[in-house]
């Protein structure tokens, strides 16, 4: 009976310490900040690259395969936290469809990872032309999942 | 006259449509946001790790060679908006003397930098028990740079 208390406090006092030490998210807020944190990291390394392929910023193909890595490395992380249960409610731009059609919703969430793939290894190729082209094939994917399932 | 002003005015369409386009940051609020976010994101899989370092969650040496992946390509981003001048004001934990001490705060950002490469080399090797010690390096990393440089 003592030992199994000491278990027992052993176990919240562990759960305390943790915080945010659980494999995946406790509450929808978490969930929120986190992918909210993952599109800001997306969204900054994205806009470096516009810069180039607008030519407002000198193409530089280290520059370039590093922005790339980072955003394929990114949109693989946000999937299981935009799918949370709940999460379309509180401080969030996300719609609720999102979560009631998870199947099409995840389908465009593997396409970005296919489309951010490929401009990974379109950087490293380093013909500014085909990173043009594929940055723009990335946007298409961006922008039609944020008209279906991001409130305007 | 008029293609000088042409010229202008596609400057200006150009800025507008950029937005976040800027190869770096255009004004403190995004350079806080952007260390924000890969804060936030290392810090979800460092709690995660965490579980596994303290056998809250079961080892499965793909779950953690991802999360020392992710904490390692994140870990390398930060530094030039923590850096960005003036961003020791407004909704920052960032202390002033982070941006004085540039020399000090930059050889503790190099260190977190090698800490957690051998994170994910160690992680690749499979074996816990290292795994947990080279968690415990990256931990104090952290640690030591808040006590100095973040706000209580």
């Amino acid at each position: 009976m003592r030992a199994s208390l000491k278990g027992v406090i052993l176990g919240i006092v562990l759960a305390a310490i943790g915080g945010v030490a659980l494999a995946n998210f406790s509450k929808s807020e978490d969930a929120i900040e986190y992918r909210q944190s993952v599109m800001t990291v997306i969204g900054h390394h994205f806009g470096s690259l516009a810069a180039v392929v607008k030519e407002q910023t000198p193409y530089d193909r280290k520059a370039v395969e590093h922005d790339a890595m980072v955003i394929k490395t990114m949109a693989e992380l946000p999937w299981d936290a935009m799918m949370f249960p709940g999460s379309a409610k509180g401080h969030t731009t996300i719609k609720a469809s999102a979560l009631k059609e998870k199947d099409k919703f995840m389908g465009v969430a593997r396409e970005l990872e296919s489309a951010t793939q490929k401009l990974e290894e379109t950087a490293a190729n380093g013909d500014l032309n085909t990173v043009k082209a594929q940055f723009s094939v990335v946007a298409g994917v961006c922008k039609a999942c944020h008209s279906t399932f991001r409130k305007r």
